[in-house]
């Protein structure tokens, strides 16, 4: 193969794989290369106790498993129907060669995914960091169409984030930026488990937020949170959640705390990048307005008049889809140079 | 004249003036098109209290004595010596239109600041946020030459930041971008007059590095630094930097405390952009290593891994005339596209 033939372009193709390796699942989906929602989504728990090697076959295999499911058995066919791969990766990692440097959850040092995985199915593949994927998918095709500067913040075990500008990911210098998860709101305040303290993580995440929930109920606050569970400590940011819902007052005081955190980071945000878009995606997201409207006021409040004014916070819109739809995003910016 | 000669670059002449418009000076200089230090620089303390059509008059005065200077007083020779004028004020402001939307400290509302300034001197201009403005030059001609991704903060009255993707200043979508003083590091920490709580203009600037060593020496520590000054609400921040070179262990805490607060915005301005290069400027970085050593080692300490290692910290070069330098690179680039 000449050089000039190794960096042309794959040819495009009907449909594009998206792979998303979280923490907590991994999802496989199969994207129609022009945009929409997966034809094929295959998602299971990830296991990271069970090893890398484990994790890693498990990808591969659910890859072989939706190649199938579109292109029958017949390896010259997936090659006529698929362009390629894109993975989302929890990082550091080094886009550049496809490697991931260090992920603590899953045991991964200097890790070459990204050819294990396109060798075991014969495709080109990219990899890129989970949350800068969602955040792209959400740009694409999701609740940050259109957004000149885009933020996403995803709210789960962590908190991740992505940062679009003009259509772009925007990656740093070493493939290292946007962990909003990791901006400073309480610089002498809790430790967090990156070794700096006082992390938006800390206060705003899923497990923060059962975690805040859990230690005022230890305190003595009246709720029904404890009905909801058969032990205190198994409350999460979901039940917390469902006690709004159900209308319970101590639950939606949590909800507004988590709001003001969140609105003290969105505010940082909104005051360096001046964005016209912030996208929120995560479990924590279906409280719908008991999040969103003191997360707003909260903002306002806090951020100059002339950047919240520019900036919608919206939730964000593909679910569970983000990170595969998103990692396609990257497959196609990265391989074609558009989407 | 026909809309393709009004959109048509001005031709290039020699020089290029620059303008900084300040809290505590106005500054005016000329400097070479093509780049270096001003030929002719002038400042002025501002006198802001003196009103809006004062301190504007006085630009202006000082504007048509720089080209005196330069081109003598004929108007056809400014026109051949001059390409136009490159202004940095405080923001928040409009730069398509020139105007300044609101400065409290110089009572301007929604002021044609570059059109006044143009039709005085007869030249065409271009208005660009003062702090921004100060980090381009530095990308420029001073300390972030070279930089993929910059980021500049300014320790002064307030703390003033600019940011260069690319050789590019970063404005986002409504011209209120790099705000980095109005970051939250402590989020229910010292109110800021922004509005914000806990801003890290609040712990970092010259007034709040004062305040915490008169309220540590009110509140009995041990010093040199009443000595300095007849009264103790008299000390600054460059007394605070007078008692660290005199060997003052009090004061040399303030400023590690401060490398701590600083060190803590520095972190999340790295885990958020992943820069390869930090350029502090402002009276305070005269301490030298008493405040960098301590500011890299908290980075260190806070930021990620990969993203502290890809990153310098260093101080500007351009002092004074930073201001100036980069107006006239925002000046050259909003005019011909290019430096």
């Amino acid at each position: 193969m000449t050089d000039a033939a190794r960096t042309r372009a794959p040819a495009p193709a009907p449909y594009v794989l998206g792979v998303d390796i979280g923490g907590t699942n991994l999802n496989v989906g199969v994207v129609p290369f022009e945009g929409g929602r997966p034809l094929v989504f295959l998602s299971e728990p990830t296991e990271a106790h069970r090893g890398a090697k484990y994790v890693v076959d498990r990808v591969i295999e659910m890859v072989r498993q939706a190649i199938r499911e579109v292109a029958g058995p017949d390896p010259a066919a997936a090659r006529r129907a698929f362009a390629g791969i894109g993975i989302g990766a929890p990082g550091p990692l080094d886009r550049a060669t496809g490697t991931v440097i260090s992920t603590p959850n899953l045991g991964w040092r200097n890790f070459p995914l990204r050819d294990l995985i396109a060798n075991a199915a014969d495709l080109p593949a990219t990899l890129d960091n989970d949350a800068n994927a969602a955040t792209y998918g959400e740009w694409w095709l999701g609740a940050g169409r259109g957004a000149k500067v885009l933020v996403g913040l995803t709210l789960g075990t962590g908190i991740g984030g992505g940062i679009v500008f003009d259509g772009e990911l925007y990656h740093g210098v070493s493939d290292a930026a946007a962990e909003i998860g990791h901006m400073t709101i309480d610089s002498t305040g809790r430790k967090c488990k990156c070794g700096n303290y006082g992390c938006l993580e800390q206060y705003a995440s899923g497990p923060a937020i059962a975690a805040r929930a859990i230690e005022g109920l230890e305190a003595g606050a009246r709720s029904i949170l404890p009905d909801l569970v058969a032990d205190i400590h198994q409350i999460t940011a979901q039940t917390v959640f469902e006690a709004v819902v159900k209308g319970d007052p101590y639950a939606a005081e949590i909800m507004k705390e988590t709001a003001r955190f969140l609105g003290a980071g969105v505010a940082s945000l909104v005051n360096l990048l001046n964005p016209d878009r912030i996208v929120i995606a995560g479990g924590v997201t279906r409280a719908g307005d008991h999040l969103f409207l003191p997360l707003r006021d909260e903002v306002r409040r806090r951020a100059f008049r002339v950047a919240a004014e520019a900036c919608q916070i919206v939730p964000a819109e593909l679910g569970p889809h983000a990170g595969v739809v998103g990692a396609v995003a990257c497959f196609k910016k990265e391989t074609y140079g558009s989407l």
